[in-house]
């Protein structure tokens, strides 16, 4: 369940309580090394309506409000983003993040995809409570050393003083082999295999909103099987499903492979990993799936009959995905313009803006306008029709840009007589990505707005796919590895060094090897470190 | 948000860890005033699959396992059912508990009804931490005073002494109104209507599984207004979203009514409620929806500027309801065979059994089996084929009526070469329930088997109300009302009487008043208890 227990890379900032309501502040507190923020160039962007109203005559073409370009301060323009586009505040204790509709609407996206490929695939949700003995976490000697220094403890219940200790889940292996151990007995109860929906707690130190709060939702999936190839199937089937969700709903390309010793969940044999890049090029752990082996079943004594009457314990697994996510969306495939939200997990897909100039233009435009919203929704679109009088077209184009939206649909006095729309794609900015005379005929329409959907979403993957491919480095030596870690790259060699070795790579570059692909070139292999053979490469990269 | 706040009844039980795996140390430390459990008659019901399993040459057709008759032990039914069905354990915390697959599916299939309901009036899901600072719970006076007794509190965090203790969230008013507070500037921004789906932590003396645990899931609606007016009927459009949801999904008929003063949510100024009658006669309040007044607005100066420039406190408005609901569902429909579910919400609404003798038989039945599976997935039913070699159809009939599922289909050689099966009702018990000779056809056995859910999901409805009605007693003085909770029943009767007579029939009778019913009989009043008009009559009873 490691996706939010990377080791903090050296380029982490630390968020001060609700920073990113107070940009000025946090840039002095947090990011010294950035140029002074008076200095800064700015793209014009709106605020939200809910933060700043104006009146029904303060109608502005250009509204007020700044996000810092993406290319001069990644960081800063992140924040930026989930400020204007509402994804997210922090709560009132340090660290936690409240998540506001718009981003909780992707969260839910989310859910419903991977929902159905859990159960696809043989699992029950259910719900394990979030309390958890502190000796429990202590049974398995890596857990405890992985997550001790992170726990919330509860010690106060009801006013008194608690006997033992609680911790509040960080992660729920330990609870789970306590229950598992009461309801495995014998191979026919083999697999167990179920998932929840919860909120994990880790008190990290260093925060930023989605990619490590204090507090974050996720889905654990934990398994038990008879036998060791069973579990090893089952680790490697659930990050093949992580694989197919990044690709085909988020539009993230990632790199599917196995973590190193020293990167390996507390507790785990194996641990495989999805590891995206992100805008900045920095990598970004997006899923984990564990095989946990016998580790959790012997320290909690789950063992079952076997075929032949033996006893054994059970062979298990662990796998997440978080609100962490929602974060590599946005450093994914955002711009200077805002966020850029994949078709497929876009809470909407379709904005329509009515134009009109003159009173009497408006109720044509508007009833075309109603009557696009309804084709759009009747074959399934997720549409929104922004009719408000108390914002300009400019302003609301300016905004739905800001929170994503594929595609803008606009509707004026002209198009209404020729009874066409002009179409705006978000991933293409400007003219180029706008067309004129789309005919308002339904069965046209809908099929041209789908078809226009599904090109965004292949789109968006091959822009991400191309722009990481060429930001990876193959190298065959430390120094060429050191150079392209300094560019700000991935370092991609064959690596049989030792984990001291590993270490004094991170130390000295800020890298950590992310994964060993299961995509290996073909070959003989010499280290890059020792200059012994090596039987995989490895990818180096710095990471959030 | 009270859903779990009622007052402890005298007649709740402490029950240990663990209790309901371990039956006789259960009844020996929690139900002392119970026969022993050496004389208790008990029906034959198999254990679990998973807890207990038989080797392929151990079939038998009357498993082993019992369950404690409802009429004799409501309190050890209860308890047995939930062991027995596979809902739930309690977890290793004391008062903890387990949600295990089957009751979590309930639950998943009562938030896929409420989420288009809350959608479809308004509202957007979102997220709130759960750690709130202490400071906050103190702000609202009476808020403190309901909940500071049941507070989990967060101490250690980092292996440090924190500063501010934190409290794990019981409830989100405070931590909303601190957000509100950020986001609310113009009348503009109001409506503010939104709504979380998590778990909530209370330190709970007395649990009990699902009715009152020390976490429980639940989902809560938080919402902001410019006007009273709009608050009061939001608080009212929720309490009708339950009413109607209770009704038409879960078949539980409930009173809706408001609370009294004393049994108000702590920091209302109303509280709607909707109260529920269970198979012992006992009230559960299952659902609240509380007008908050400007109670929070005052205490964290959430305000908002009106159309004509003053500074307002907004109006606000909370409303849940939690798993609780899943004992309600038990409590209400429940038998001597074990659960009974109201078709909408069962996880499984059809289990097909096929039944053979001869090894030659197996192939045609089971064929026949997969064809009617096939057909009812098709037409949208959750259909169950239970071709399991392990168990004899006897155990699978038990073990199907245990778990509540409505509807049992039975097929067997002499019904394949008549193709026809016969359909069994899980609500009318034995050969009443019983119809042979259905045919399987697939448009008529399709749209009779969604008839026959139709029909029992309106019988349970009808059954569980007049089951209600028969048991609630209109009273006219103290002594009737005495009469009719000495018999356990609810006692309905005018009342205009002080809180501290109101406090005394709960000393002298263990009965609250449940709510004011919005239904009132019409005519002069006189108050029960003092003899004085009476505007309205109130329901009393003894309640979970």
């Amino acid at each position: 369940m490691g996706s939010l227990k990377l080791p903090t890379s050296a380029f982490s900032s630390i968020i001060p309580i609700r920073s990113f309501f107070h940009r000025h502040q946090h840039r002095h507190l947090c990011l010294s090394l950035k140029p002074s923020s008076a200095s800064t160039p700015k793209t014009s962007i709106p605020p939200s309506p809910k933060e700043k109203s104006v009146s029904n005559n303060d109608q502005k073409s250009k509204p007020e409000g700044t996000i810092t370009p993406r290319s001069q301060d990644f960081n800063a323009w992140y924040l930026d983003v989930i400020r204007h586009a509402e994804l997210a505040d922090y709560g009132p204790v340090r660290g936690t993040m409240v998540i506001r509709p718009y981003a909780y609407a992707i969260w839910e996206a989310i859910q419903d995809y991977l929902n159905v490929k859990f159960k696809e695939t043989g699992h029950s949700n259910m719900y394990f409570p979030q309390l958890i003995p502190y000796s429990f976490i202590e049974k398995e000697a890596s857990h405890v050393e992985g997550f001790s220094p992170e726990l919330a403890v509860v010690t106060i219940g009801g006013g008194k003083e608690l006997e033992e200790k609680l911790v509040v889940r960080p992660t729920s292996e330990t609870i789970v082999n306590h229950m598992f151990t009461q309801w495995i007995d014998s191979y026919r109860d083999l697999p167990l295999m179920v998932n929840q929906w919860v909120n994990v707690t880790r008190w990290e130190m260093r925060t930023k909103p989605f990619l490590r709060t204090l507090e974050f939702l996720w889905q654990e999936g934990h398994t038990a099987h008879a036998t060791p190839e069973e579990a090893e199937k089952e680790a490697l089937q659930m990050i093949d499903v992580y694989v197919k969700f990044a690709h085909e709903q988020a539009a993230v390309p990632v790199i599917v492979g196995r973590k190193s010793k020293v990167e390996t969940f507390a507790g785990a044999t194996r641990t495989y990993t999805i590891e995206a890049m992100m805008g900045d090029k920095k990598a970004l752990q997006a899923g984990t799936s564990h095989n946990l082996g016998q580790n959790f079943s012997i320290a909690f004594g789950t063992k079952f009959t076997d075929e032949s009457g033996q006893k054994q314990h059970v062979w298990q697994t662990s796998w997440a995905i978080s609100t962490r996510f929602v974060g590599g969306i946005i450093m994914t495939h955002g711009d200077d313009a805002g966020l850029m939200l994949p078709p497929k997990l876009a809470p909407i897909q379709v904005v329509i803006v009515p134009i009109w100039k003159k009173s009497e233009e408006k109720a044509n435009v508007l009833e075309a306008a109603v009557s696009v919203e309804k084709v759009l929704k009747a074959s399934g679109i997720k549409v929104k029709l922004d009719d408000s009088d108390q914002r300009t077209p400019g302003w609301k184009f300016n905004f739905w840009e800001m929170k994503g939206v594929p595609i803008r649909i606009e509707i004026g006095p002209r198009d209404v007589s020729s009874g066409t729309l002009v179409v705006s794609r978000r991933d293409v900015p400007g003219k180029q990505g706008k067309v004129f005379g789309i005919s308002m005929e339904p069965s046209i329409l809908e099929s041209y707005v789908k078809d226009k959907l599904d090109e965004i979403q292949s789109s968006l993957l091959e822009k991400a796919e191309s722009f990481r491919d060429s930001n990876i480095v193959d190298v065959n030596s430390y120094d060429e590895l050191k150079v392209a870690i300094s560019q700000g790259k991935w370092a991609r060699g064959p690596w049989s060094a030792s984990e001291t070795e590993e270490l004094k790579v991170k130390e000295e570059t800020g890298a950590t090897i992310r994964c060993f692909p299961f995509e290996q070139p073909q070959g003989a292999k010499t280290c890059l470190m020792t200059g012994n053979p090596a039987e995989e490469v490895a990818i180096f990269a710095k990471s959030y």
